[in-house]
């Protein structure tokens, strides 16, 4: 990553080489790989820097998450709430099928798994993403797709739930009938009153 | 636990020992925390005999699986697809909210996250449990309760994907209402054709 990638000058350039580092060696060599000196060698930054900065491996894993959250693409505006839901769920199926992407998920939900620290800034990137999704929803229900009352952020979190569930507990690859079909499942709940808040 | 778990003399006695330390120290300190001669001493058997017999982490661990698929709870029959679906639900918020089970998952997902072995294992896990869970579908289809050429494995898939979902990209418990609107969502699905095998 070349410090032109982004606004900010040196401070921001370091920072997006200790972030694009971190997360290729997630991604090579998952959690146990990665340790705050193998980052500032791969970023070319110095140690004292990175230790200074980010202090441990959970605080710099929770940069990464925020990083990714500012980075990651914005919803669809198809027009209808089927054609967003759809849009939203074959990202999703984009981003756990690509090979750097389904990794660096992979390895930050196990890192999760095994600290607190990072299960926050994890709960923190999902938090910012449904943000950005659920107004899918609610303009559906403006729309009248969808009754009042629906909760946004849960139909929007049970898009995501069959793909990433097939994703961690299968070896079956992701495909775009199962983005479908997530998005079929939901809307026939959605349609059923399902989500709607009591 | 005692030699008496379990009918199968001394050598099945061993493996309940080693795999009930497998298990503990999972739990206790995550996957960076096991190793051989670790479980070796806490389940008071021979390193010789753990070496010899698994051979390696992941292969004790997918033996750990194996176990947990043979001594999982059965399925409940209600009577009703909506019943049995239901006690399932309830049972896998159970599992997942309980201390030692819900640690001892996240761990083993955490492993198969990062280790093609323990994802194989985990894959085996969740078909044996599949196996055991579908007949509620099967049985609810045969009694008109869902429509005939309904995926009975991808019903069971889809009650099971929000409550792991939340479990793992979360740090909100799990509720009852958690695992009732899982299968409210799943059962709209259902009726509307959704996992009708094309």
């Amino acid at each position: 990553m070349t410090s032109s990638a982004r606004p900010g000058g040196r401070t921001a350039a370091v920072r997006d080489a200790v972030l694009s580092a971190t997360a290729d060696l997630l991604v090579e060599a998952g959690l146990g790989g990665i340790e705050l000196t193998a980052v500032a060698d791969r970023a070319g930054v110095g140690k004292s820097t990175v230790y200074r900065r980010w202090r441990t491996v959970p605080a710099l894993v929770a940069d990464l998450l925020v990083d990714m959250a500012e980075t990651s693409l914005p919803r669809a505006n198809t027009g209808t709430l089927r054609g967003d839901l759809l849009a939203n769920a074959v990202l999703v199926r984009r981003t756990l099928s690509d090979r750097r992407q389904g990794r660096l998920f992979k390895a930050i939900i196990a890192a999760a798994a095994c600290d607190p620290q990072t299960a926050q800034a994890l709960a923190g990137f999902y938090t910012a993403r449904l943000a950005e999704f659920a107004p899918i929803v609610t303009e559906g229900i403006a729309r009248g797709e969808a009754p009042r009352g629906t909760d946004a952020a849960e139909v929007i979190r049970y898009i995501s739930a069959p793909l990433y569930y097939q994703f961690l507990t299968t070896t079956r690859s992701l495909t775009v009938s199962d983005a479908e079909r997530a998005v079929d499942a939901a809307m026939a709940a959605v349609t059923a009153g399902v989500f709607v808040r009591s």
